[in-house]
C-alpha cells in the first residue's frame, strides 16, 4: 500500500482504548440533559425534536468540548454539559435544514425530518433548534457564549451559503475550498474547544490553543467527511458514495482530481461537476484510486492534523491536551484504514 | 354601513398626523445601522442580506420599540435603534423562511428569495439572519435582552410549526387559533414592547404594562392579516386574496364562517379547507360579507385593541404610553376602512 509510510502518528500520547470509557459519563450526562430539554418545547412538537436528538450521532464536538476543560478527576463538569448541548443542539439544527438543501431522504439509517414531515416543518424545526440553542447560551453568567455561539452560527451558514452559490461551478480552486469549509465546519470545531477550556477556567493560552487545535481538527474532519462521500463502504457509511459529483459539489478530492487527470478526462470531470454530463460516479472513483488523488487528499488531512497537535503541544502532559491529541489520534486512524475499505466499494 | 357604531375609537389620545413625522428620524437610523450591519457579512452575501433588509416593510416592530422608551424629546436611542435591529431582523428572517413554506414568489411586489435563489439559498439566509440578530442581541451589557428574543424567536418558530401541522385540518377551533397567533405573532410585538420600554430605563410597572399592551396588539395584528388575505384591495395589499382558503389555513375569518354558514355550505367550507374541492375563493368571499363575518372578525379586533389600551390606562398622559395607544388608533382606523376597501374585490 502507497501510505504505509503515513501511519506512523506522531504525539500518540494516550492509548485509545481509554478514550471512550472516559467520555461515556460525559456523554451520557448530556443525552439525559438533551432528553430534558425536549420537554421545554411546545408538547405537539416534542416528538420531533427528540427524534433530532436522537440522530446516533457521533457527539464530536461534545467530545471535544469535554475533553478541552478536563482535569483528570471523574466528575462532570455541568457547564460543559451545557455547553455541549448548545454546541450539538446547533449542529442538529444544520442537519435538520441541511436534509432540505440537500433533498436526502436518509441520514444515519433513518428518514430525515423533511422527508418524514416536509419541507415547511424542517425549516421551521431547525430554526426552533437554533433558538433553544441560544436561548441555552444566554444562560451562561457571561455573554461571552452567546456571542461566540451566534457568531460561529452565522459563519456556519454563510460557508453553507458560499458552498450553494459555488454548486455546480467546476472550477473552484483550493482557497476557496478552504475557506468554505473553515467557515461551515472549523469555526464550531474551534468554538467548541475554546469555549470548553474556558468554562473550565483553563488559563488564557492552553484556551486559544485549544481553539485553534479545534480549527484545524475541524479542517480535517470536513476533508476526511468529503473523502468519505467517494470513498468506503455504503453500509458503513450508511449514506450513498459520489453524491457531490452528482450535485456538483467540488470537494478536495474532486478539485484535485480535476486537476490530476489528463486534459480530456479533466475536460468531462467539469462537464460532470457543471451538471451537463451524466454523473457516472464508478469511472470517477476508479480515477481517484488509479491518480493518487485519494492517497493525496489523506495526507493533506494528515498535515492538518499535526498541524492541529502542533498548536497543544506546550500543554502535552495534561490530562485535556492529552486528551485531545488522542481524539486527532482517532480521526487519524480513521482515515489511515480509509483505503482499504474502499477498495470494496 | 353596519360596523358605523364601531368608528368611536377610545382612547384616542394623539393625532394620527405628526405620529409618522416623529417616527421619521428614529426609523432613518434604523435604517442605516441596517445597512451598515450588511458589511459585517461575507462580501458574496452582502447583496443577498441587502437586498432582505430593503423590504419596504412598514416596520412596526421597530415603530413599537422607538414608541415604548419615547421620552418626549428629539434625541434618538442608539441602545433602541440596535434593538430594533435585532426584532428587525428576526422578522425579516422569518420572512425569508416563510417564503419558502408557502412557496411564495412575490412579497412586497418583489420577487421572493426563495424563488430568486433558490429553497437551499433561503435557508441558509434565513439562518444567518438569525444569527445575526442573535449577536446583535448579545452586544447589551446584559443578557436580559439576547435571553428574551432566543424565547421569543422559538415561540415564533413553534407557532409557526403548529400552524404548518393544523393546515388542512377544518376543524380548528378558537383557543388554537388564538394560541398559534399568541406564539407565532403576539410573542415578538410583546418583547419588543418590554424590551423598548426596559432598556429607555423606565419604571417596572410600565415595562410589564408595554408588554402586555405589545401582547394584545399583535393578536390584533395578526387577526387584521389574516382579514387582509380575504377583504382589501389586491393591488393595495400586494398580493393575492384567498390564499389562506386554497391553502387549508383555517383563520379566525374561515373559523367563523364555518360556524356560521348553514350545515352543507360549512361541510363545503370544511371539504374546502382539507383540499377535498376546488377552492372557489369568490364564493367564500361573498358568504364572509352576507353572514356578517367580516364585522365579527373586526369586532375581534376591536376589543383586542381596547385590551391593549386598557393596560396602558395608569400611564397615559406620558409620550410614550400616548404614542403607543397612537399606533393602535393607526391599526383600529385601518380595519374600520377595510370594509369599503373590500366592497371592489
Amino acid at each position: 500500500m502507497s501510505h504505509a509510510s503515513q501511519t506512523t502518528s506522531p504525539g500518540e500520547t494516550q492509548p485509545l482504548s481509554g478514550l471512550f470509557q472516559l467520555l461515556e459519563p460525559h456523554l451520557a450526562q448530556l443525552d439525559a440533559f438533551l432528553l430534558a430539554e425536549v420537554n421545554s418545547f411546545e408538547e405537539e412538537i416534542q416528538d420531533y425534536v427528540r427524534y433530532c436528538m436522537n440522530t446516533g450521532g457521533k457527539r464530536i464536538r461534545p467530545s471535544l468540548i469535554f475533553f478541552s476543560g478536563w482535569n483528570g478527576d471523574e466528575t462532570v463538569d455541568p457547564k460543559l454539559v451545557k455547553l455541549a448541548a448548545v454546541i450539538e443542539t446547533i449542529h442538529l439544527a444544520t442537519l435538520v435544514h441541511d436534509d432540505i438543501m440537500d433533498e436526502a431522504d436518509i441520514r444515519r439509517s433513518r428518514p430525515t425530518v423533511a422527508k418524514l414531515h416536509g419541507n415547511a416543518t424542517a425549516v421551521l424545526l431547525g430554526d426552533a433548534l437554533f433558538s433553544h440553542a441560544v436561548f441555552l447560551a444566554t444562560q451562561f453568567p457571561t455573554s461571552e457564549v452567546s456571542e461566540k455561539v451566534a457568531i460561529a452560527m452565522r459563519n456556519v451558514c454563510t460557508g453553507e451559503i458560499l458552498q450553494t452559490m459555488q454548486r455546480g461551478d467546476p472550477d473552484i480552486d483550493l482557497p476557496t475550498y478552504r475557506r468554505v469549509i473553515d467557515l461551515k465546519t472549523a469555526e464550531l470545531f474551534q468554538v467548541a474547544c475554546f469555549l470548553g477550556a474556558r468554562l473550565a477556567g483553563r488559563e488564557p493560552e492552553y484556551v486559544e490553543a485549544a481553539g485553534a487545535f479545534g480549527r484545524h481538527l475541524g479542517i480535517a474532519y470536513q476533508i476526511y467527511d468529503d473523502l468519505t462521500d467517494l470513498v468506503g463502504s455504503e453500509e458503513k457509511i450508511g449514506k450513498t458514495l459520489g453524491t457531490d459529483i452528482a450535485t456538483g459539489k467540488a470537494t478536495l478530492p474532486l478539485i484535485l482530481l480535476r486537476d490530476r487527470l489528463p486534459p480530456e478526462e479533466a475536460a468531462q470531470l467539469r462537464e460532470t461537476l457543471a451538471g451537463k454530463r451524466d454523473a457516472q460516479v464508478d469511472r470517477w472513483l476508479d480515477f481517484l484510486d488509479s491518480t493518487g488523488v485519494i492517497d493525496e487528499v489523506r495526507e493533506a488531512i494528515f498535515q492538518e492534523i499535526r498541524s492541529a497537535r502542533a498548536t497543544l503541544e506546550p500543554f502535552l502532559g495534561n490530562p485535556d491536551a492529552d486528551l485531545l491529541n488522542t481524539i486527532s489520534q482517532l480521526l487519524w486512524n480513521q482515515v489511515d484504514t480509509l483505503q482499504s475499505d474502499g477498495a470494496s466499494h
